[in-house]
């Protein structure tokens, strides 16, 4: 499977300056996302599902893939590509059985252990961080701060791409990508910036400036 | 559908005296509980899993329905035969469109209005509270007292078989099947109780005192 994932959107309503998510989504696309996840951690899942089939219109309309975290039930309600998976949600195995074959899975780890066996039990990417320490929640916070080094190791190990997140922005993502990432997922460097649109192609030119590896 | 109902267990791990929500299971199945729901509001999706796999077994074994709070896709992971939702949950039409004829989708609702639209939708039963004052979480919070006399304005109102919820216990719960309700579901009434088995068989008993209508 190939996904295309140089700049991986993370949605936080709660982080977006009052912009409803749709608009930061709409202008995302406008300045070349590649991929957009609903995260939402703090709405109830009838919002999410609502903002859900808002989002599906919208990638569908700018044919991008989008996923659901945590969710299995919402992706598959508001035919989402797929979900991300962290540690608390569902194994990656059940989503797998629940969505198909065709399903994009995500699966966040942070230690080259976790991510063989993400891969092992059948994710098609992994998100890998904290890569940089962050005080934007881009990550849960408390979490280590494993540098690019373990990106690079991570790299190493597995054969499905995987993508940085936590303190990622334009000025730091050429290193991620040169680790071996396949791309870089954000939260706020684009949901809290003055212009998201500009900041999605600043973000995908720092990128596209590093080896990238899709 | 005919769903047995008379004495419906809703879990609460941590309201449970720190013994296992398999225990609490357990016993109420020796005292006669008619149904189960695994609410456990405090844990993650993956502990959910884990545990909704064990109730599974339990309830299985004891041929009686099970049911989950909110997470339809943890209930079709677990094989559960349904899942009970709230205002902030999925739309049961949703649910029945995932889950399929076969399911048992239970709604929350405290007006006659909200339990018309939740037949219309397609729930198979509704839970209807809270009905006494309670301090005992077997609610939301801040919910409303809404009285037997709801119970009765709503058993008139539809045809699904309804259940109190909100301080039901033993000493009044005769009263709420008396209002017309087809059964009462507790929380702490079993979870907490010194002899959860004891505390189903009484709480049985009272309903069956009453003008049972399943
Ligand atoms: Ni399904």
């Amino acid at each position: 499977m190939n996904i295309p994932m140089r700049t991986y959107l993370v949605t936080q309503g709660d982080r977006s300056r009052g912009r409803g998510t749709g608009s930061i989504v709409r202008a995302a696309i406008e300045g070349g996302v590649d991929i957009v996840q609903m995260r939402e951690k703090h709405t109830s899942a009838r919002e999410r599902y609502e903002l859900g089939k808002e989002l599906r219109a919208l990638t569908r309309e700018a044919d991008i893939p989008f996923v659901v975290n945590d969710r299995v039930d919402i992706a598959a309600a508001v035919d989402a590509d797929g979900v991300h998976l962290g540690d608390d949600d569902l194994p990656v195995s059940v989503a797998r059985d629940h969505l198909g074959e065709e399903a994009i899975i995500g699966r966040s780890v942070s230690t080259p252990e976790a991510a063989s066996e993400a891969e092992r039990a059948g994710a098609d990417y992994l998100g890998v961080g904290a890569v940089f320490a962050t005080d934007t929640k881009d990550v849960n916070e408390g979490e280590a701060e494993i540098g690019t080094e373990t990106i690079a190791e991570i790299a190493e190990t597995v054969d499905i791409p995987i993508v940085g997140i936590g303190g990622i922005n334009a000025d730091n993502a050429t290193e991620v990508v040169n680790a071996g990432a396949a791309g870089v997922a954000v939260v706020t460097t684009i949901t809290d910036a003055d212009d998201p649109a500009a900041a999605t192609q600043q973000l995908r030119q720092a990128v596209e400036n590093g080896r990238t590896t899709v």
